[in-house]
């Protein structure tokens, strides 16, 4: 399993994605699902991936290799050239499609789930930063102010603090963290994500530094966030009154 | 969709469900998932159930007629006749078996999701409390110390804050407090789970008495846990150092 996060704030961009694959539950390894689509002086754009591993890199392969020109004389149509990012998730959905028809036949006769999901996202030139969420028919959506986040994989021992705690207007660093407390959240629960996780933040400021991060399984805030959080939960726990509908039956 | 939790700890049994039922998004209803098995002075066992409502109740209108006998001259098998509870889990996993094998074929073909599960909690005379996952094969598994809740349904958003807080030995109104956490997270992320909440609570001290409930979508106490979560979340998160690797990239 995956869990991977997007988050297109006011202030910039979030992309967080852990980094455990299984083939089965004996055969766990680390795989980056962090992805570079393109990264030049005009553009940064990044992916992150869910489901089965051979379509994904079916789809990054044929993005890497670019996709075959619609008229005979041209070159390979590649994320390099696009000149927009809603142009970036049409190309990466083709590719979904074609990575599809070529592999899902298949997959479906083996029994193996051929299912993916990647969240796209990034900034080509002056533009205004992007996120969208491609499905596995190709299709995609933009991430929006009204739900400023998407999630792919195992998305829903995250979500509620997500839900509770993100907004537009949050501040980069505090969305860190949430990001970081919906992790948390997540690896405890679901023994397929894991660390370490791959972090890039992209300030709305293009005169602000983009940050890129690999959270590696000892590193000292994630720990310390970890630790405070379940002795915050605890003691917020214990504040809270007991039901008073129990008489009798609790001692 | 449906959120039902079953914890079973030294001090007790605790049964919690909503009560939303949905058939596609624009067709939603209030309809109890918590049904009485068997209610007399020897036995109280009960069962929750997720997943289809058709299949649901033909599974509980065989175990209220009985379970054809299995010699011609017998009555029919009823929950109200089992010895142990293991018993009343067996039957209400044939019961499973026969609903599948009447309505799943004619469900398949028209392509609606058949599945459904069910968690059986209770007590037979003086034995032990016992709650049992009865799977949508007809199969089930009995819930342990280790891990003393099962839940079935809309499981993963409330699931973190099972897994961080629900011990065997955690007091019974704690476990409450704590189911009703759970229930409020699930709510917030998940349209198809929704208030009210029916609970049992059957404390081990058989000289204590059952409580059962319905947590009316008015109930002040949930409410006022339900704030009081939220600000302490709040609260929680901002006392959280922020990250410190955004150098530069966060104002």
């Amino acid at each position: 399993m995956t869990y991977c996060v997007g988050i297109l704030l006011r202030d910039g961009l979030i992309l967080m994605s852990d980094t455990r694959t299984n083939a089965g539950i004996d055969n766990i390894s680390t795989y980056r699902k962090m992805h570079v689509l393109a990264d030049a002086d005009d553009r940064l754009i990044l992916c992150m991936s869910a489901g089965n591993l051979s379509v994904t890199q079916h789809v990054l392969g044929q993005l890497a290799e670019g996709l075959p020109p619609l008229l005979a004389d041209e070159q390979p149509r590649k994320i390099h050239h696009v000149p927009s990012m809603f142009r970036a998730a049409q190309l990466v959905g083709e590719a979904v499609m074609v990575a599809g028809r070529e592999l899902k036949p298949a997959l479906e006769e083996a029994g193996v789930s051929s299912g993916i999901s990647l969240l796209v996202g990034g900034r080509i030139g002056d533009g205004p930063l992007k996120l969208f969420l491609v499905y596995d028919a190709g299709n995609f959506i933009e991430c929006g102010a009204d739900t400023p986040f998407l999630q792919i994989g195992a998305t829903a021992y995250g979500k509620p603090i997500l839900d509770r705690a993100m907004t537009y207007d949050s501040p980069l660093d505090e969305a860190v963290k949430v990001a970081l407390l919906s992790f948390d959240g997540t690896i405890r629960s679901d023994l397929s994500v894991g660390l370490p996780f791959d972090m890039v933040v992209m300030p709305a400021d293009p005169a602000r530094p983009v940050i890129r991060r690999r959270i590696e399984s000892d590193d000292a805030y994630f720990a310390d966030l970890s630790r405070r959080w379940s002795m915050l939960l605890n003691e917020s726990r214990a504040t809270i009154p007991d039901p008073p509908f129990l008489n009798g039956a609790a001692t």
